[in-house]
């Protein structure tokens, strides 16, 4: 088994601190982005989509989308439970989990892809568009509003236990903080009491 | 517990096709989203996020985001399996279910935020941005080549058992189809075998 990788991007680092959490080691195989290793025939076949991380088993099956691959190790490797147990647990992380995927990840990616450094990398086989970065901008600045808020009723993104939630969180405002120009305002205290809890977890190292 | 929907959109129709597969029957409660009953207090109580479709549990325990909500009715009733059974069919469901929605549904909903309807309906406190909805028609238009040839080689959209993906998949070309002028070319002719198939389905009425 392997996991093809890229140190820097938010999405592999997720899928590095979901194994660390669960204690498991996989090898790590590194995507050169900047030459476009991803877009080469070699790497699509692995995944059409031509994006990391992907997971290679031993046989050949080949798993693409970063919670995808951690819900193969869930279910290979059930503790600890980081998608919940009951099914209402279940419900409310992969709800906490996507809203923050679709909503702050998202936000923050469409800063990204239509930002100065993705314009000098000429990363994109892709039209800029500033109006884009804008509603990026103020739709991550109004989530991480919205995430002040509801830390100060809970400890955790999804309640009262560490999650995959939590991960993708960490991963989505570190990479905004240092790539994107988008770091949360110091004034919001309950999302930086948090973000202090979760650096300070050894995962986070991932 | 009651569900609540919107007949029309997308979303919401995903969740209750699965309770049809699964022959589960919740009562339904219909959102007003022209008259912005959505965006209202009362409901964002239920979803800070604003968006249908809901699950309301007996306890007032809310539950957003349907793949969430699909999710949490697979740990209550396991059968039929639709998101998979092994953790490699886990992990490819949830891959190819990711991948219609991040680029396939993503896409259709940028050509539709940005077109002509929701302009007339003022559904956006959002400006419009041409650029962008031509983006989503184009990555549409390229995701629906791709999935032709994926159907090629498979029966449903993850393999050769119905899953939440096929659901995710009619869904969107449905409503692409019907709503945002973005019906596949008839010259797909494996999208259109496998569209033909799941439309016979009985829960596809739903």
């Amino acid at each position: 088994m392997k996991l093809y990788d890229v140190t820097l991007a938010p999405n592999p680092r997720r899928v590095r601190i979901f194994l660390a959490e669960k204690g498991i080691d996989v090898p790590l195989v590194q995507v050169n982005l900047a030459e476009g290793e991803h877009k080469g025939a070699e790497f699509l076949e692995k995944n059409p989509s031509g994006k990391v991380p992907v997971l290679e088993l031993d046989d050949g099956t080949c798993i693409a989308e970063s919670v995808a691959i951690c819900r193969y190790f869930e279910a290979l490797t059930p503790e600890p439970r980081l998608f919940g147990t009951t099914p209402a647990e279940i419900g409310r992380i992969d709800m906490v989990n996507r809203q923050l995927e679709l909503e702050l990840l998202q936000a923050v990616g469409r800063a990204w892809v239509n930002g100065p450094i993705v314009a000098k990398m000429a990363l994109g086989s892709f039209e800029q568009i500033p109006a884009a970065k804008l509603q990026g901008e103020n739709g991550a600045r109004a989530f991480y509003q919205r995430l002040d808020g509801e830390l100060a009723t809970r400890q955790f993104m999804a309640g009262e236990a560490f999650s995959v939630a939590d991960i993708t969180a960490l991963c989505t405002i570190d990479f905004a903080t240092r790539l994107v120009d988008l770091k949360p305002d110091p004034e919001l205290s309950e999302l930086w009491r948090w973000h202090g809890e979760v650096s300070a977890r050894p995962s986070a190292g991932a």
